[in-house]
């Protein structure tokens, strides 16, 4: 009898905490790929904390099963299918990748322009598929949801939620040069120090780099403010029927969840509507089988007998195993921090978006060897590995990173959620917001 | 026998959460008054854990009783007796209170700059009494501190720091202009929406008050460059034997602890190795007895029957009291978070130093009314007072910063305490500064 009650205590405690009269309706504006991988930790924890998720996902979407998951799922139905889609979005990365380094900086800029454009192209027929979609619209309107969580990398979450006339937050990595943050959400970032995204430089520039990265957030702002903005501008105006701009709109989020932190990033000024929730889907390894290699090709014949192939590996799983030596990475936001949280030294193979400017993060903290795509061969690779294998400064670094990202006073996840039901309980969370929304750029720099 | 089981397993976990691993010496350069007050709730939760606490103290320190605090202390003998110190203290506050706001804005600028050397001259006898000390400089250095918490309005502190070569970690709330803030720390401060200290403005300003605020921060630096620091720059190079300045000394500070939040505060850009811990003196109210009044002079014979006089009375716990319905208060910052978090609202009287910027505070979120020293009537007094009791929008102002400064992710005695052991732990936090301190002030603005 005593156990039943004790039982029903603790059970009774356990909804208390996950249930502090905070649940709510929380609407999400999902981007695909790690994006999703990242922000679904989010969801699947304010899931288990009783609140009710409701994601709106195209046609197309590629990696959301939503047979399998445990949140209402409203279908944005696009005419493309999943292939062209896939076939679309390869063309955008392989000029990423493959076509972009070859350029000189100038005409990066341009193609890296016209790329963001093409990529935005698909998210605003994706945005109309909501917005024209009456019965979608009234449907959220009369479910009352408390939040919305979007991602401005794929605009148009800002839109319906405006619409919805509910508060929004952003999950977010960055934005090219950075323009988002800056022009739209108040962000000082001094360009004597602070690199600008994808200029893969330090925060220790000389004379040349410190304009290089001027004139990066410069040509940025300019590509963004006439050549990016202006349909967006014109279409939120059109949708909501009074003037305003897209800049107006992603100003307006209640805080900027950043997957990044300090343990990685190279510190900055901020904002205190700006929270660093960098490593947050990180947890502790489960046991893994012997020896595993990650492939859904055919088995190539020189594959040594102590090598396994698998469709699908939990990397977190494998860089927590002890005898994981290095992990050689393509530097996607996600792995570089599995491997700070476990404390394991990179072989970097970046590829495109953030992934340069990341190896350039974790080589400057002496936690990583960079390998070229572009011009490697295989005892480029291997001396890397070596390199980062029998020289035990890469390890220590990698141990460094490690305890300082362990030694928070609170968890990324812990936090990412107690300012979602923040927002959701106080209806917003306007105290963190710099004034400096509410100058025009020329008040702002007088 | 169960329950000396029982009790000793929570003894155990007590001692366990109380001592993990973290504890060791802590050497306090303090401030006397309201900084005093402050402080002092850190370094009682820190010996509480376990860390000994040695504090340097002069002579003429008016707060700390050194024969009931359980701290260490070290007396720096001054020359100067508690009365005179008192006397010339005394003068100074006079100037501030009511000299100053006689003046016109530059003469203010002027006069305030001459309080702040006279202020610093006192700093420097104490500094002085402190690094002559040979007897006194082996003793710190043989008992191997592992950090140093100072006051940087009261310099020496880091110079201390450095002579035991010791990381160390501020205590602060402002800097006249914010000198010491933007100057030294590399904080990024827009004068188009972040009212300087002593500026009197809100983040709202018309373009005129823009000017000002932008002309406070120029004279301000201007002032402190060419008239306050080459006496300390000189100093502390001749100590050190090395050429060296005030401010790249100051510059060293792991962390800066705010003694402000965005719940009383305009939201500004801040550091990484910046944090807000405003409102960690608070506390829930004690009972108290009915009716009572602070007063140490002769019992006024108008007084009515249902006023009490006592010499000290425990501010927060009356603040904290159902009944009580306003604060009358100078605006210092201790005493507003007190009404901020037991959500009471004000009727300042602001004197010096930082009130009249904190009743701007106050006042622009609603839960405050102003009444000037200079000219106010006990009508003026009473009419303020009538209004913040009737008018229920003060005290709904008032719960709602209360309701928001409840709410925080971590209470800021815990971050406070936190940042203090990580420090000690990982002997600095070197990857939370900006790379701003390693740049000239013509590099940081190319």
């Amino acid at each position: 009898m005593r156990t039943v009650t004790v039982f029903c205590v603790l059970f009774m405690l356990h909804l208390c905490l996950l249930d502090s009269g905070r649940t709510g309706k929380v609407l999400v504006w999902p981007m695909d790929f790690s994006h999703w991988i990242n922000l679904k930790v989010i969801l699947e924890e304010l899931h288990l904390r009783g609140h009710e998720i409701t994601i709106l996902v195209h046609s197309a979407n590629l990696l959301l099963d939503h047979t399998k998951t445990p949140f209402n799922v409203e279908i944005l139905q696009l005419s493309i299918t999943k292939e062209n889609f896939m076939e679309e979005l390869n063309t955008i990365l392989y000029v990423a990748s493959f076509k972009l380094p070859k350029l000189s900086w100038w005409d990066m800029q341009i193609e890296l322009a016209k790329i963001t454009k093409e990529f935005l192209s698909t998210a605003k027929r994706v945005c109309d598929s909501a917005i024209t979609n009456k019965g979608l619209l009234s449907r959220l309107q009369a479910t009352k949801f408390d939040i919305c969580i979007a991602d401005p990398l794929s605009f148009c979450g800002e839109l319906v939620a405006e619409i919805l006339n509910i508060p929004f937050i952003y999950s977010f990595r960055f934005s090219f040069g950075n323009v988002l943050e800056r022009l739209c959400a108040g962000l000082p970032m001094p360009s004597s120090y602070v690199p600008g995204s994808t200029s893969r430089l330090t925060d220790n520039m000389t004379f040349l780099q410190r304009l290089k990265n001027w004139l990066l957030y410069t040509v940025s702002d300019m590509i963004y403010l006439y050549y990016v903005f202006p349909e967006w501008d014109e279409y939120y105006s059109n949708v909501l029927g009074k003037p305003t701009t897209l800049c107006e709109m992603l100003g307006k989020a209640e805080m900027w969840l950043l997957r990044t932190n300090w343990d990685f990033e190279f510190p900055q000024p901020y904002l205190p509507n700006f929270e660093f929730v960098g490593g947050l889907h990180c947890k502790p390894a489960k046991p893994l089988p012997q020896v595993l290699w990650g492939y859904t090709g055919k088995k190539p014949e020189t594959l040594g007998a102590n090598t396994r192939l698998y469709e699908w590996i939990p990397q977190n799983d494998i860089l927590g195993h002890p005898k994981t030596r290095a992990f050689i990475t393509h530097c996607g936001t996600n792995g570089i921090y599995e491997a700070i949280y476990h404390g394991v030294p990179m072989v970097g193979i970046p590829m495109f978006g953030d992934q340069h400017d990341n190896v350039v993060r974790v080589k400057a903290k002496g936690a990583a060897v960079e390998v070229d795509l572009q011009t490697m061969t295989s005892s480029d690779l291997l001396n890397a590995l070596k390199a980062v294998i029998n020289n035990s400064s890469y390890k220590e670094n990698a141990m460094r990173l490690s305890r300082i990202h362990h030694d928070q006073p609170m968890k990324p996840l812990d936090r990412a959620v107690f300012w979602i039901e923040f927002i959701m309980h106080h209806k917003g969370a306007k105290h963190l917001w710099p004034a400096a929304h509410d100058l025009t750029w020329y008040q702002y720099h007088s």
